[in-house]
């Protein structure tokens, strides 16, 4: 089999057999072809797509290219929640207490921010101390003795998916929906849950930017989920503005906390019950008026937080910033961007307020860029607010005393008009 | 400038400025962009093709991306002929040595081969002793002296389009218009040379497979060349049978010999006279008929061989052999491939043809692999001929008495029918 024949095949519109897929995947891993062919295949893949079949069979391929995780002897159902990415996007810290704290084991290995895009380790490791290193057994012990656990991707898990999303990154091969299709399944499938909920976001600060793409995106995986035996569904959801009121990694660790206490509602409260709501459902705890009135439970009675304090303790956090979120950093400089006219807040950009955010130098640009965790901007207005000329939009945070570019690209992804627009709802489609 | 925004911008169909391409062709020839960035650049080329701005920018960046000959000591009218490669063509060793026997100064680049299509350079050194790497010095010597010399490319002429070649021809990105125009015309302008005529193939032989295609790839690179400022023109030239009656080097050097010496007919003396004519009108020569009917009296009276031999001897050949080319090698064994119906000989398939040729050792599969340069096929029997079974169609030579695959090839490349079938011109349009 040669690699040349490989990429002319798809080249050319064809559809690749099995044995292609799996031989340009294990041979790129063992570093046998090199980075250019793959390069050239990912950029014919763009053009002509894939099937199905073709998808399927590569997702498969990206799992079985390292190690599986078994966890056979913790027992329980265990499950897990994907977000394609969004702005503001704290969500798996909420859910993930919930249903932990309803039974569920959650053992769920997250993602660092790359872009205008946040990830969970990122924010998690602004709790002073807490570790998201652990190795397998640690993780394991945690997940069994706690019941929830959360720790950054593991190297020997999925080795392609990491070598092939670096390729894309850096040759415009990102936006393929079987290539994200493909990389979200394979890791997914290789950490092995039982149960998995997908959050595809579609909007301005999302990767998908229409709905269709994103119903695509999320049918595939479903599909693959499914192929490869696994209870499964997504959440279309809307990332045309940012999720809750902060974005920035302590900034949305103090919100997700203040949220688990029962302080929050709006837009971020609505989906993280609904994804509890959908992940309960997935692990057959009963319909879904009993599923979404548990996790709202979850939160009254105090449990999911007390199931996060205990996962921050074993993972050696500060668990006191769970009782006082103002113990966490937050930037020494901060800025308030005001309204420059009065009216009702028709929209705010997902995508500019995430690039406003790292600007602040709360994100990445390259993968290996320091991150300022105390960065970030907390939301004073959101869509269909009404504000005053004069009155604070937002505030912005940052260690370094650099405002003015994320000043201008919050007042550019703020929109101010003269007729309250309606708010559509958080939850778009349900995919299963 | 950043290359991610250049593969972006032309996988999005969108054109690059010429400072984008003459960006990335210096810094890879650098080395400071990595091979897995030009591939994907090339493959969005393949699938969104260049303006005739982007693909002259591209060509004049290839040019620049090293030395530039500089023939302006030597004096006289400077002329090359490039063709796009095919099966059988030893028309530049005829060609070049008619044009130089009538004044015209003739310093000339050429490639080796490479899969079915042969290549002038191992043609040439199928003559005893005769050097194709010399240094510039001595090839302006010779072509001053004796007014010819064809030496193999210079590694300092055009070096992006060697690495761009050589990663195209690994990522499946050979087979694109603009790609392939701002190559040949990178080298060409880089040569230098007062006026160009090119040789466009079409046919099963060939690169261009359709009319179409060849005229495209013929139209922009005229239209390249005379935006360098540059005298051109194309023919565009049937490659659907082999040229002439013979395949492999030395083969095809006692063919080429053996038209000098006025000793054959048919369509490879047309396409010669045809494209002598065509170099000799750019070059001032006269009205048409006036430069046919000078290359035809070149070979008549003998002054191209008696060039030729020069050339030859110059080189540091052994010039016996112009004057006996039963001198040149011929593999030890042979095979005579036997006609099994009697009919008209229907069509001879170039690419079939050539790939029996390049079984029988005479080609290249890779770069770097040896040839057998008295291996080779002589053909008996084209398009027209009538033939009783039993008959000899072709022979065949290698140095390995392996001649199995290559006589399959020959069998399914040759069309024996009942009708004598109509024979077209060789010379199919002229470009200008």
């Amino acid at each position: 089999m040669r690699m040349y024949d490989i990429i002319k095949t798809k080249r050319d519109g064809g559809e690749l057999d099995d044995e292609q897929i799996r031989y340009f995947v294990q041979k790129y891993t063992d570093g046998e072809i090199p980075d250019y062919q793959v390069a050239a295949l990912l950029m014919a893949v763009y053009f002509e797509g894939m099937t199905k079949r073709e998808t399927t069979t590569l997702t498969f391929a990206i799992r079985d290219s390292g190690e599986t995780l078994d966890f056979s002897g913790v027992g329980g159902v265990r499950a897990d929640k994907h977000s394609t990415g969004g702005v503001g996007d704290k969500t798996s810290l909420v859910v993930m207490p919930i249903v932990a704290s309803l039974g569920v084991t959650v053992a769920k290995m997250s993602g660092r921010g790359l872009g205008h895009t946040g990830g969970t380790v990122d924010k998690l490791e602004s709790i002073k101390g807490l570790r998201t290193d652990l190795d397998i057994g640690e993780f394991k012990r945690i997940a069994s003795e706690v019941g929830l656990c959360i720790i950054g991707q593991n190297k020997d898990l999925a080795p392609a998916d990491k070598l092939l999303y670096a390729l894309r990154d850096v040759t415009a091969t990102v936006d393929s929906i079987p290539l994200i299709a493909s990389s979200i399944m394979g890791k997914k499938l290789a950490a092995n849950d039982d149960c998995i909920v997908l959050d595809v976001k579609v909007g301005s600060g999302a990767f998908m930017k229409t709905l269709d793409d994103a119903r695509a995106l999320a049918e595939i995986c479903v599909d693959i989920g499914r192929a490869a035996g696994k209870k499964i569904s997504a959440l279309i959801t809307d990332m045309s503005e940012p999720l809750g009121n902060s974005i920035g990694n302590s900034l949305e660790v103090a919100e997700a906390i203040e949220t688990l206490r029962g302080n929050t509602g709006g837009d971020f409260l609505e989906l993280c019950i609904g994804l509890s709501a959908e992940i309960l459902s997935l692990c057959g705890f009963g319909d879904e008026e009993k599923c979404l009135s548990a996790a709202k439970k979850a939160i009254a009675d105090g449990s999911a937080l007390e199931k996060f304090a205990r996962m921050v303790k074993a993972q050696g956090g500060d668990e006191r910033c769970i009782y006082d979120p103002s113990l966490l950093e937050r930037g020494k400089f901060s800025r308030e961007v005001i309204a420059r006219s009065s009216g009702y807040i028709m929209g705010v950009d997902a995508e500019k307020y995430g690039e406003a955010c790292l600007a602040l130098g709360a994100g990445r640009n390259k993968t290996d860029d320091e991150i300022d965790r105390g960065a970030g901007i907390i939301l004073r207005r959101k869509k269909g607010d009404k504000v005053f000329a004069g009155e604070v939009i937002a505030t912005l945070f940052s260690n370094r005393n650099e405002f003015d570019e994320a000043e201008r690209k919050v007042m550019d992804g703020t929109l101010i008009g003269e007729e309250r627009p309606t708010h559509g709802k958080i939850i778009l489609e349900r995919i299963v």
